[in-house]
């Protein structure tokens, strides 16, 4: 794996405009007072896509529109996202709605319906504002410079402190292809797409159903191991599209460079959701957490994730209190097989326990791992070679304050 | 059901001292600043006994050697309880330290060991210390008055704010029968006995195969059906004894009066289980979910259970604001099947949704609906006639107080 990373270059300046054949544009559309609040990216030519959504059984609209979109032939070239309002448990109304912005996406930049996709994300329950859709959407004037993509990246935000972005290269065939995304995140952040919305570009040539592949293996690794509060929400989905203007030859696994552009991949997933998950409603602190010796990767996730997903872990790395006892609180109710009288767990560089006994450590050392910014846990189970990592973050006053009141 | 439910009666009053032949007492052994901290309830003669135990794979050293107590002939004469230490984690130390107090306890009542039963709550991977237990345990003078039951009602708690107990009885073979009970609850509620400690006292004459019985099916729709943060402990157990000095015949299914008894160990336990989840830690209110038109029973006691253990639900809950949007979320993702397309909502008794379509309602109402003690959020699945029903309470800033600090 070392060797395929270092064929990965991180590109700090990098955004959803750099791959080759996209541009992008963000306004303020109204629904929200003053922050930019509908965005779109367009490509310049039908690009290969490939989405995953929700697993929650109630699916917002907008997903339904999308869903029906790809089908046709798997490609898209524009998607067009609002934030404030969620369109999901709006019935007729609301199924309208998501195909009204669709149709308004294509005749504003002259495609067939079915290469536009629609998401959206805020309240569920409330109706789109249609009249401010329909004024704003031909205010959208998407560009493939640096601000058009910060302008979609503020866009898409909902309680979000922060815009999430990412870009990763690699060379295929000889030629530089890059990957990009822009997401949002914040509260009802857990397994399985949940009020999370990811856009990742990329001028790669590959075939939708190869993508496809890739990312519904990619997400398993990466969205779906972070968790805020454990909710899923209507209308999560990641959308990637590949232009294909890189010029390298049609990728498949069977591809020499295969292991670049999926590394690529990874890494741009990944990045977004330890983005999404720093981010988290409240959050003062990035949680990692590392399982190792689990019978299987599978079972080394479970794991990884019920300790992230904690609500007693949450609050003790909130407040920097090194109460090891809840992280094997969580990892005994994951699911995962353990052996109890076999476990280590480390905080940070500082092991708490060894063959599951307390090994003493000292409390300021404790104290200051879990002042760090990104609080690393890693527990082996010594039951097998299976790995998983997943992420989180703190639990604190402000995600009860952000969340007690939402929608006043 | 009705006419069951009127067979028993609440008795105001009552305590795990009330049924006949139990003595209770709480001491100050040491264990906490000031507060009493180890307790212990006799009973006159051998008691046929039932327990049930955390499904975390980490079990305490005090359940190890309670299964071993009661695997002898089924039956328990004490039970001795300590707080502040969970003596979890603690490895050949902690078991040691288990069996010591266990024989310590038989001295002092001059019992045969295994007819002890060991429990303890409280932190994790520390020992207990055990000169505090020595010296204490020749201090606990049980008695069958009202002191005794409140001494011991204290000193099992930690970061409980009040006692939990209840007391019911009903006529069996002409007899007055009753079973009462003490708990102590808090942070770490969730299904499957978690940091929970119950002890329930009856002077039913039932063998303990047939109160083994009754009490795991009642536990699945009391003590399993309540969450505060959905985490397990290692130390959580249910352990009733019965005393059968009421003089009825053996109880059993088939006993005629059976569902009188059967009831009144339900109504015990489901109190004391209400009675937890509204001590949540920094609680300010029980939120009691009741899910109706599911397909099965079980899938609806998932449903209740995802919606009070939903942190959205529940800061919306602290904050009063009816967001119905997150109940939605909660259930989505809940596994219980579900027509997204017919699915009502009820926020005490004003309907927020029906058949999945949001109905007006005046936010006034709805927020004097989220203010009540109780709030109770009602949902019909139309699917099916499955019923469930669990308990939970808000997450307010205290939670993140106590939490964020526990150790220190």
């Amino acid at each position: 794996m070392k060797l395929i990373e270092e064929k990965v270059k991180y590109v700090a300046d990098g955004t959803i405009v750099t791959p080759k054949g996209f541009q992008a544009a963000g306004v303020h559309a109204g629904l929200r007072y003053t922050k930019k609040d509908l965005g779109v990216i367009v490509c310049d030519v039908p690009a290969s896509c490939a989405a995953v959504y929700t697993q929650n059984v109630f699916q917002a609209a907008p997903l339904q529109v999308t869903k029906q979109s790809i089908a046709v032939e798997q490609k898209l070239q524009a998607v067009i996202v609002n934030s404030a309002y969620a369109n999901a448990c709006t019935g007729e109304q609301g199924l309208k709605d998501a195909y009204e912005m669709r149709k308004l996406c294509a005749e504003a930049f002259g495609l067939p319906e079915h290469l536009v996709a629609v998401a959206s994300t805020g309240v569920i329950g409330e109706c789109l504002p249609m009249e401010n859709i329909r004024a704003s959407i031909p205010k959208l004037k998407p560009t493939a410079q640096l601000d058009g993509a910060v302008d979609f990246q503020t866009a898409i935000l909902t309680t979000d402190l922060v815009m999430k972005k990412t870009c990763y290269e690699t060379v295929i065939d000889g030629q530089v292809v890059t990957v990009a995304g822009a997401a949002k995140g914040s509260g009802m952040i857990h397994p399985n797409m949940a009020t999370m919305l990811a856009f990742i570009t990329t001028d790669a040539n590959v075939p939708s159903d190869v993508l496809q592949d890739a990312l519904r293996s990619i997400t398993n690794v990466s969205f779906n191991q972070i968790t805020v509060d454990g909710e899923t929400s209507t209308n999560d989905m990641v959308i990637v599209m590949a232009s294909g203007l890189a010029g390298n030859e049609p990728l498949s696994p069977q591809h020499p460079d295969w292991a670049n552009f999926y590394e690529a991949l990874r890494q741009t997933c990944e990045h977004l959701a330890k983005q999404i998950a720093r981010d988290g409603e409240g959050a003062t602190k990035l949680i990692e957490a590392r399982v190792k010796g689990a019978r299987t990767d599978e079972e080394a996730k479970w794991a990884a994730k019920h300790i992230v997903g904690s609500n007693l872990v949450k609050t003790a790395v909130y407040g920097a209190d090194a109460n090891w006892g809840r992280i094997i609180g969580a990892i005994g109710h994951s699911g995962a097989f353990i052996n109890p009288n076999c476990v280590d767990v480390w905080i940070g560089s500082i092991q708490m326990l060894k063959q599951s006994q307390p090994v003493p450590f000292s409390e300021e050392e404790a104290k200051a791992a879990l002042m760090e910014d990104v609080v690393v846990i890693t527990v082996d189970l010594h039951v097998g070679n299976g790995e998983g990592i997943a992420w989180g973050c703190d639990l604190t006053y402000d995600y009860i304050k952000i969340n007690a009141s939402y929608r006043t």
